[in-house]
């Protein structure tokens, strides 16, 4: 069970024994009406900046959505695709995944993106999977699976389960192994639907188990329309995490959401002598300390080994604990 | 499998089906050098205080340690023991547990505790298992079962699922339920073993399913060595509450600990309406505000009806989500 998406020089796996994978969502245009505007317009610097601020977080592959709904998707998307992923591959080589509800802007970016983009995404409606199959099949590619299908998202998560079983068993007929389809339960909001996370988590378990694939989901809705959402989305993906989940489509600036990761990768064991996790909150607090010495005039002091003692002094000072 | 702690009026209900409980830790001169001296010279000020800010920041269960290590425990304990509980028991209600290694100030704990008292501990040493587990079973008491004997707290996990099976073995030929015996599978330091979160989730999950008992551990002590805790304690929790644990020995006053197990509730689907993380949200938030027109000079507002208002305004939004 192991999901491997490429860029020419990095290779991503997404597996139950890797630590977990951040798709970052930032590029993409919905509900966010000045990126809409500037991308209609030609002007790609927020898209580069979002880019950059995403991968410095900690995204191991980025999402590229250019769906800007405002105008006809099937003439503008395919030509938006290819401008906005060749652009990030003229300064970046961190693996894409290729997100479009219109086919011919998939296959638009897989034929100029490098690599082994992921693909988003196939759904388990009749028309979606005999029109986005095929082209997943043709390039080798692996994809992201969507339970839901005509009759829209059940509330009943056997239904969910049960789309998810129609997937992974059409994409084989194609030839689609299930090493490459990564299956999204669709997590609906704990606000409206008391057992969304409870169901999410047994779902993740169930697909793991009885489907052997690879999960993830969207880590923000679980928490629309209940206040402080960084509590609720920071232990959703960790108690998801827990449950087997492999990867999310998420916004790694959001800190609790990040260091929830970085934290869940180490109390899973995938954090070797957490060096991830004390690599990150370093450069939380060396922001933090430049914030200051900046606000203060005095120069910010650094160390190129200071991460490599942290941990060997962390794990002295725990050696004593025990 | 729930196991029930009572005060004269209340009653607490540890159980997969029911919401988190928190036994708040901060009774325990242990590393409290301050505390420690106060409790020798019978100044009990700070115990009090401890007990309301831990019953504020959402407490079920109030753990009570009086290990003053300086002087002889057999001769100290059992008074001490006896004075705290009268004193916590003269201004509030909340359930107890009798935290001691010293069995006669548990027995003294006991016979002056009202309502159902939680004892902490016994652990798999044989002559632990012969002082503690007559009493329990005397009295009739729920008991935490700490998984270490007298060969020490073994790394391998299923040495430690073997002693807390022989536990649960032994209190029944006592004649106590396995409903009365909460296990603490011992979180170890996760900076000095790798595997410590992994091991203790599927520790979790194994005591549930094959010994039918319900788990609780420190919430802090997976940390130790790392630098900004927080983090790690908060998807700690969260993931052990997600693999099944029923209860923690923890700091209510940690926000970051409080706030994860109130959105893990809402997670598992134990929090109706949402409306206990809702009130605490709104309670932290009257408290910045508060903090802030303190500040200012103005009053604080506040509305009795906010938080059902909330909640109900939270699950509209939800719903136009789906």
């Amino acid at each position: 069970m192991k999901t491997v998406i490429k860029s020419p020089t990095k290779s991503v796996n997404i597996g139950p024994n890797e630590p977990f994978v951040i798709i970052g969502e930032r590029i993409n245009p919905t509900g966010r009406k000045k990126l809409e505007a500037e991308m209609m317009a030609g002007d790609f610097s927020r898209v580069l900046r979002d880019a950059r601020a995403q991968m410095m977080a900690g995204a191991h592959i980025l999402d590229v959505n250019v769906g800007v709904t405002s105008i006809q998707p099937h003439k503008t998307e395919p030509d938006l695709m290819i401008k906005v992923i060749e652009l990030i591959q003229s300064v970046t080589d961190i693996p894409l995944c290729i997100d479009s509800s219109v086919v011919p802007a998939l296959i638009a970016g897989i034929k100029v993106a490098k690599g082994r983009p992921l693909i988003n995404s196939v759904t388990g409606e009749e028309e979606r999977l005999e029109a986005v199959l095929p082209v997943v099949a043709e390039y080798n590619l692996p994809v992201i699976a969507i339970s839901n299908d005509e009759s829209g998202i059940s509330y009943d998560p056997r239904v969910r389960f049960a789309v998810a079983k129609k997937i992974v068993e059409r994409a084989e007929t194609y030839g689609i192994s299930r090493d490459d389809v990564i299956i999204d339960p669709l997590a609906m909001p704990v606000g409206a639907v008391r057992t969304a996370g409870a169901d999410l988590f047994t779902l993740v378990r169930m697909i793991r188990e009885e489907l052997g694939c690879n999960t993830m989901c969207g880590a923000s809705n679980i928490s629309f329309g209940l206040p402080q959402r960084q509590w609720i989305n920071s232990s959703f993906i960790s108690m998801a995490i827990a449950s087997g989940m492999t990867c999310a489509i998420t916004n790694p600036l959001e800190e609790h959401i990040r260091n929830a990761v970085y934290a869940a990768d180490v109390l899973m064991g995938h954090d070797e002598d957490c060096m991830r996790y004390l690599t990150a909150i370093r450069k939380a607090d060396a922001g933090a300390r430049a914030a200051a010495s900046e606000a203060s005039g005095e120069a910010p002091t650094a160390d190129a080994g200071e991460d490599r003692r942290a941990a060997r002094e962390a794990r002295r000072a725990a050696r004593t604990a025990r």
